[in-house]
């Protein structure tokens, strides 16, 4: 067989295996209630996958852009990352005995929420940096994992990775098993996220875009190694969705998900595109299995993006009524 | 069947037919002379690959990063997007009357090499900025494409995308076809690789790492839009090569390949992980194929990298001497 009819049949062997593994996964989003939500999913895979239909898309331009905080994973009471990073402050207190004199650091081990609120949020940033800067990526890696492997959310009691939501987790799943590129696109930072988001979601590092610091090579006990410095380099939020995507993709997605203001621009660039496209907006108004909050909330406001909703037919997901289980662990 | 034992079958078919696509592109590497280079490098590939053997990776971890001027395309008599957007001057020139006395405009035009140098590059450079930015993306990727498909290198009179090294093109293959992941990592910025990379070197628009120009999310006429501005936000050469593959892919690559001091760090880094790694450069020795330059080169100057081979076990690829061939065209 001459090289090129081979690698024909290997594509071949390929499409028949990933076909297999993904009508193998019927019925699909199972955890997900009929409805107009599932029915608007189902028929837009449907569309971009059938190779003789008018809204046919290529695989390789079959790219999907998942929010984290609030989409993939919860985001209340505050969001996990800056539990983890207000974590790190305390832990880095002893090698910092200025700090008992510094009112951010005295305001935020009270939860004094007043006293923050009256010296703004400023010198509270600026102690987060400093706490979670100055060691090398590895060293810090490392504190995120141990971290993640230990800290329990306070209402759940339960480790944050086991608060991702079974319905994206299917969903990731079933776009994957239809040819889709799956990408992270969140305003919290890569590094928080890469470690464990490949066994939560399926997602690679590589496949993850957020916000980040400025990071420094240096040559340390005569090996390279890279240094976090206290400096944002990137903000991966709001309007800074769409620079990440083409910077980290170079490609319009077609479909994207998100759940607040900050997703507002990711959705618009999305579904501006030409041919099918498909923008969706997780709505959290399930109190008893989760939380509900939108237009008034400090964490994960939707506000705008709400009211843009209908206009531009993005689905508006209701966690209540949508979802059969919220988490894996739900009865 | 179930589920899992579908998936399982899926895998297992994909990994057959990626072996039978390997297999039959025997012999490997057929534009390369037999020798030390090309024994090492398939010496490598055969170490990581071998389930059985102690240097094994998987395929998930199997990346290798390539620079792109010099080492996978030519780079002489100047970078060839420096080229370009030096076209991009002159294509603008009629809508900024104000250039005609602006004296870096003119000793552009009259390519005043002397009169540059008295300058310095700073007023060059801010010309090119303002020459190449005010645009959206998408107006600028055109403008890349059509330059591309109607331009022609002064020495060889061909389009600059024939100017890829053909064993360069056959490594990438190799190595995807042994389940690497290839990702371009350069100087260079992304969005003039990104419109022929996928075609020239299978590499896709997600896996091409570079330096960065500021850009601005808009709305435009209704549309959401990203501009590009006169703002350089990411340098991705010397040390800030190791700052992108860990921003980008957030993995130690195994594999590193570049040809100059910009990739030094790049090389550093890979060749200081643990477990097998290979750092490779190539070097420019052929004047009567391609060019022949090294230290006192003002583009591509290969110095502190080339006394640092040896002890650092990097091959310097020879030029003349490893290839058959170094272009396509070549007879």
């Amino acid at each position: 067989m001459r090289r090129v009819e081979l690698r024909r049949a290997a594509a071949f062997l390929c499409a028949l295996a990933i076909a297999a593994a993904a009508s193998a996964q019927s019925p699909a989003l199972s955890s997900w209630n009929d409805g107009e939500a599932k029915t608007r999913i189902l028929d837009f895979v449907r569309a971009v996958t059938d190779p003789k239909g008018k809204d046919f898309v290529a695989p390789a331009d079959r790219i999907a852009v998942f929010d984290n905080d609030g989409t993939l994973w919860a985001e209340q009471p505050l969001y996990f990352q800056a539990l983890f990073m207000l974590d790190q402050v305390k832990a880095a207190a002893p090698k910092h005995p200025e700090w008992k004199d510094n009112p951010a650091f005295k305001a935020l081990v009270a939860q004094d929420k007043a006293a923050i609120e009256k010296m703004g949020m400023k010198p509270v940033l600026e102690l987060l940096a400093q706490a979670n800067s100055g060691m090398t990526v590895a060293e810090y890696d490392a504190t995120i994992r141990n971290w993640l492997a230990t800290a329990r959310h306070p209402k759940y009691q339960r480790p944050y990775t086991e608060l991702t939501y079974l319905p994206m987790r299917e969903l990731l799943d079933y776009l994957r098993a239809n040819g889709f590129s799956t990408f992270i696109v969140s305003g919290g930072s890569v590094e928080f996220m890469r470690p464990w988001a490949e066994k939560a979601y399926g997602i690679p590092p590589e496949q993850v875009i957020g916000s980040q610091m400025e990071v420094k090579f240096e040559m340390k006990d005569g090996k390279p190694v890279l240094t976090r410095e206290a400096k944002i380099a990137f903000v991966d939020d709001g309007p800074g969705k769409p620079v990440g995507i083409y910077r980290h993709i170079g490609k319009r997605p077609i479909l994207a998900f998100g759940n607040s203001d900050g997703d507002f621009q990711m959705l618009q660039v999305t579904t501006a595109g030409e041919g099918r496209r498909l923008g969706l907006i997780v709505h959290h108004d399930d109190a008893a299995r989760e939380y509900a909050y939108d237009r008034q909330s400090h964490i994960g406001k939707l506000d705008k993006a709400l009211d843009a909703a209908p206009a531009n037919h993005w689905i508006v997901v209701s966690m209540k009524s949508d979802w059969k289980k919220v988490f894996a662990f739900d009865k």
